[in-house]
């Protein structure tokens, strides 16, 4: 073995047990006890030993609008999501209006290139599905392994229609593709933006006041009747609230295959948390925006009770007290120009992890699932990530369940200026990470080499099947 | 008195009594027994004596597209409610692309005028919410007594995008007018209809196979979640199935005030009745379609618990057997071009009196209030119709309970050569129809004059206040 | 006429109309404007003229325990009643084990001979349906116009078990009574009492804590359940929260014919009331308990949306600081032996009217269906009772909207020595009440004499026939 | 290794990979490819290696009534699990009225002793919960390793009232132990029993027809609520209907902890098959009764969206045509008398695989999770039993599946005299069996001996803990 781990607690999606883990040329090759004969050997007594965290919903380097800069690029991004316990990452390139695929695509690789600190992999964003793109554009991307693509009901720019969304549904039919989908009503948000600025609320708040349940319950429903009618798979990303959930409950019991995705600031924030002194608000700016306490409790009902298949970060940085960030010139003074998003893929994990695991409302099986292997089964990364099983690639966290600290931006390693979850007390943490075989991050100190991070193509989705008769 | 009638037994929304109705200058002002001094007295005895039915939804004269014409104008078509046990019918005049409203009400006031055996009012339907007609001339027709108005969801020629309904929805609040919608989602039909007459389905079942349930269910939540953004009670118009019915339920229970609306095809035909030899179908293509025998109980259902507060004929004739009617030169070899609609203004009160209350599934004041009382207090008519009070237009229908018969279309009175219920038995029978406080029908012959129907400005909706907090 | 009430807004369950109302040897005889000849005149200008209000499930001279005596007997029951807007109450007979029927309605016809101020009618209560009864007595009893008759799930004494449930609903199958449940799972409130008052607990507070919403959800369930198996139609009674509201919803959508009835104490008292300092909780304890602010919410759109068909009090009145009532001598100490009830037979329609028709949540006919005219429909009283039409017995509360008071027990009219309603504000009071035609209070004052009030024996239920098919 | 089993796939709760599996002194001791030095390989080459089936709801060798013997004693019982893909079952020992629990399983324990080809553990049945049973004796047997008991709403020998539900589950709160609950209401079939056999039905369907899915819902319901009052995980075992399954995720959303359990029969059979001609559909009673198709497709709704955690065979045989079976005498004329119960612990994986796994329905790791690892988890016996990973017992099922076969009872090895799925065909068959790492059939042939299988003590469930906050 090039790399053995003995002596931890291995934990998979179904199990949990005491092996040590043999390594050789990336891949996990055996599981047993006693392995010997390793070249290196990490001991993992009183730890957990678990497949590499996946965030299948991380924004990195993304066009974020005119004097608007994304904090995190590839390096730092990666760099944030190794050190939050993650070893793939699932970013998303987008298409601007007109743009062909592959632009994009070339674009996005050359960001990526060299950069990474883990695996990454691309979900597209069809903004333009002319029939170009639809017709030959999309379906060889599919067949290149860009698998999975996401689509927006709101955002001016990104929106698409009803049309549109069939349109493009019924390609992922033809391809095997998976569909994700934004579910925000963008008409019925204009009308609110319009109707609160015009009685003067220009505060951050007002972001979550003009984007209440009603018009992600509205979305989310019409979504998966779209799905429906052209009969695909479809992914719910960042869901933030009980009647959104319904929708997802209600659909499955009539038969639907849908995945369902929520995200930390669902479970750690509310919109009161947008009303802060001194325009503060604006670290909080997200959408869908975080609700109120009792939403919180839907969502841990539906971590618990499977309407969630996914937990990501949707991971969206930028930074606060910077002209190109949450104050530019025009967003410190009208909450329409703030930009949209949230660091937080370097806290995901340790969320779930104390607030889930070590707070008993989950086991750490379904730590795992939430967090690694659906994302990899969902994504058509599996059985080559999220997972440890013979054949797995050796990506792996170590865990010391026992660690306790409070989440201070000035130890994490992302490109933003402060964290949405600053001061919360969190027990465990990912102490040493392995990618492929590679020791990346030992006891907390980065070891591993820019660039080890390579780019992934994907399969079909697992889920992207028609469901049952 | 002008006018008594004795010895009935009188219904209304609440009561169902022995009584005189005691009819002076058109207005019922006495209700006792025994009332004396009139110079006409019908006798009543062994009858019902009910409020003249209210058809809030019917189709009469209207614009149908290139080369097709509606079966009915106003003379046909009021003069077929009446017999139908009708004292009042509400039309849609429809506005056109760029048309003034002005202009349409005007026009089809002179197509009214003189012509009208039962009272008539309009809904207007928008299809072209400019800011003028939003700004202006919708306002006035509202003040003016136009005080409802339908939009739709489908029909590339009238439907309005989330936008504009919200926008045609925030004037109704401004102005305290009542919105209708239809809600069928036009494109998810539109992907249907070119997926199946890609595969060369042309036949008239395909109308019904490419307006599924779930493109109903998709519009009727989203009609009701946009009118929850602006905050606006709304009619749901036909539903057709329990799924509609259970998004008008689930939008009760969260506080919102929705009015609910079905039709007798719902309860009496099925979309294998679209599948009859020789283009037969073609005679019951409408829009939605009817469904199957399980959505036939849900409606039933829905009839019985309240779901629904008005039933209505959505009374739309075509011609069957007719170059400008359902077998126009391309509707009788193309589904797409049969022009949707049935008659059934006639035949409502018989089929829901005779399958509702002589089976029991409903009581009289049930009735009564699902087809003339609530129709008034929902499109502002009320006390003024819809009842039989001290105050109110004598608009009486004379019921003969016991009365047997089974539907003919020769027997109808409408200007169709078919009838969707031809066949169909049914126990009691409109006998004898007065329209304030005059005669019209006596024992099934016409006496009244044409024309003596009148058009009736409306007062704003009793449904159209917000809801309590 | 004898009488004519003039100039005054007749208000039904449908309608509401000017008229005035001529009234002949206690009947309504005519509705009409500018009625003459009357050897009595009141004016109603500025008032409505309302059904008198029938109260259906109110406690009166009722056996309650060793040492505990009921506030009100007859007398001073149907007093309070009479000046809180109602002609008619509808107090339970309750059968002791081992009692014939027979003997309870004798001793409590004596009760209540010659000392009523309202007409009354008597529900049996079945607390032992052995062969006799469920054989012979009961079916004797419905043919005799005792035509309802309650059953309880809760309390040692009267509880019966799901076999003698079945018998017992049989028995209403076969004669055609109807059958009221009072739903609380004694055995759950049994384990939670033994709980918490072995962990200390003896204060009010802790009746409620004992009786919590699961236990009330369960035995409605169970109750419907039951009734289905057996296929007869039920009452649910004094419905206190959401979850037993939606199994009402559940039931009616499988087509079950329920009856939901709610209470006062559920729209205007919480649990909190039940924790006032010096045991003054004790004044609010009832069951089902109160909830909480939520539940309040769930209730008035239970009221709004058609759930609840009754609006009653369940007055069951007991003395506060009295050796006889809440503070006797155990129960100062001990919830157990704090007297379950509360008074609230005076100001049941005042805090409707009030709380519902006045601050808009309902309107004037849904307020008359819900304290009048759905009770004596569903018991058996129609038309004779509760409504306004010629034929009906001229019991009418003529209301003036406007009054503005506060409630204060020393302005009431019964026999406890406080109101749970103490210091509410209300608008709207009925100021004279007619019943059968003779003025018993005018303008505030009792002018009426004890004993005018009759019993009245009833027919069978208008709710009481089978579900269609 | 004392046995690699080698090159196969692997598949868990959660993966599905290739590799070798090691064994050394029964237990799985590594995971990797070309694992050498084995005493003896095999070649598991295009199967799948999957952990031994648990059936975790038998019924062996029980004392089923006077006259009435089960077919199978543990020697067959667990011959024929053996046979259908299982390494370990869990039947039940029942304490009769007034018996001790140590009685009832040393009494149970001897029938085991020696005769088992599987491994055994036993839940109990409380049939008598008297304050020994629940004070001293039921925790004494939890401590034990008698960690699940069973309890009845039906069966007038078995049905406990609900205060002993009540005390019999504070119990399982306080010793950690889970409860099983059978969900028919009692009374409620005693009600229709009565009354069909009155009207002289007495044919096996009538079986059926008074037990109807009202009474599961309503005992499911209650037992959800009682669980709920006394704060407890539940099973609800054998659910065979769409409204059951709805109970049960209400209560998951209000954030209990319920497990779920569904059986073949409720995939495979329905109430027509009780109709059988001559008395065949003696063949198919049992308890609840199988339903309809659409029932059928809600029970697959519940296994793919993870209604259900547990899928059993609650195989209970009993011979066909045999005077001590199904037609005994009183029973070959009487519904009443043909025990309750039918064999399928042979058949249920094939089922399940063939409908499931290879009709896409469900995937493998799912399989896996409902047929062993969450029945492991459920009642104690993980991580010991229901996995593959390093450190479990070599309990593992090599499964062709590619094998086509028609299910016939002259082919299994249970006691009875038929199959209720007599003609079914299947693909996908379980070849060798092992049990903790000794060969027990291979290829279809029986090579272990008789006493080999070994009773199991188990700990507390995974599932028994209080739910979240
Ligand atoms: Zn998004
Ligand atoms: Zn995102
Ligand atoms: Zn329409
Ligand atoms: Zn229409
Ligand atoms: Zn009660
Ligand atoms: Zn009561
Ligand atoms: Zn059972
Ligand atoms: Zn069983």
């Amino acid at each position: 073995y090039d790399l053995v781990i003995a002596n931890g607690t291995v934990a998979t999606a179904a199990d949990v047990y005491r092996a040590d883990v043999g390594i050789k040329d990336g891949v996990i090759v055996a599981l047993g006890r006693g392995l010997t004969g390793a070249a290196e050997t990490i001991d993992a007594a009183g730890r957990y030993v678990l497949p590499g965290g996946i965030d299948s919903h991380v924004h990195i380097a993304q066009p974020s609008g005119e004097g608007i800069v994304m904090a995190d690029d590839f390096e730092s991004g990666t760099r944030s999501a190794l050190f939050g316990g993650n070893t793939t990452v699932l970013p998303f390139c987008i298409q601007e209006k007109g743009e062909a695929l592959r632009t994009a695509l070339t674009d996005y690789h050359a960001k990526a290139a060299g950069n990474c600190y883990t695996d990454v992999s691309f979900h597209l964003v069809i903004s333009d599905p002319s029939e170009a793109v639809l017709g030959q554009e999309l379906p060889a991307a599919v067949a290149d392994g860009y698998t999975s693509f996401k689509i927006f009901m709101t955002y001016e720019a990104l929106r698409l229609n009803d049309a549109e969304i069939l349109a493009t549904m019924d390609t992922a039919r033809r391809t095997g593709a998976l569909v994700m989908v934004h579910c925000e009503n963008e008409d019925a948000i204009r009308f609110l933006v319009d109707k609160f600025t015009g009685e003067g609320h220009l505060e951050p708040r007002t972001h979550a006041t003009t984007r209440p349940v009603v018009v992600e319950r509205e979305a989310t429903h019409r979504a998966i009747s779209l799905a429906e009618v052209v009969d695909v798979p479809v992914v719910i990303v960042h869901v933030s609230n009980g009647a959104a959930m319904e929708e997802i409950a209600r659909a499955r019991a009539r038969g639907r295959p849908i995945v369902g995705e929520t995200c930390p600031q669902y479970l750690m924030l509310t919109e009161d948390d947008l009303s802060g002194m001194d325009w503060e608000g604006a670290k909080f700016v997200c959408s869908p925006p975080p609700r109120d306490k009792a939403e919180q409790t839907n969502i841990w009902r539906g971590i618990e009770t499977g309407i969630f298949d996914l937990f990501s970060s949707d991971h969206c940085p930028f930074r606060y007290d910077d002209d190109r960030g949450k104050l530019n010139p025009k967003g410190r003074n009208d909450f329409r120009h703030i930009p949209n998003g949230i660091p937080g893929v370097e806290t995901r994990l340790s969320i779930l992890f104390s607030e889930g695991v070590m707070k008993g409302r989950i086991d750490l099986p379904r730590f795992v699932a939430m967090t690694a292997t659906n994302h990899a089964k969902t994504y058509g990364l599996y059985p080559r990530k999220g997972t440890i099983a013979v054949g797995s690639d050796a990506d792996i966290a170590i865990w010391d369940p026992d660690a306790e600290r409070v989440i201070r931006h000035a130890e994490l390693h992302d490109a933003a200026d402060y964290s949405p979850y600053e001061g919360i007390a969190v027990r465990g943490r990912p102490e040493t990470m392995i990618l492929r075989g590679k020791v990346m991050v030992r006891d907390g100190a980065l070891v591993g080499e820019k660039g080890y991070g390579a780019y992934l193509p994907r399969g079909l989705s697992d889920r992207a099947k028609p469901p049952t008769e």
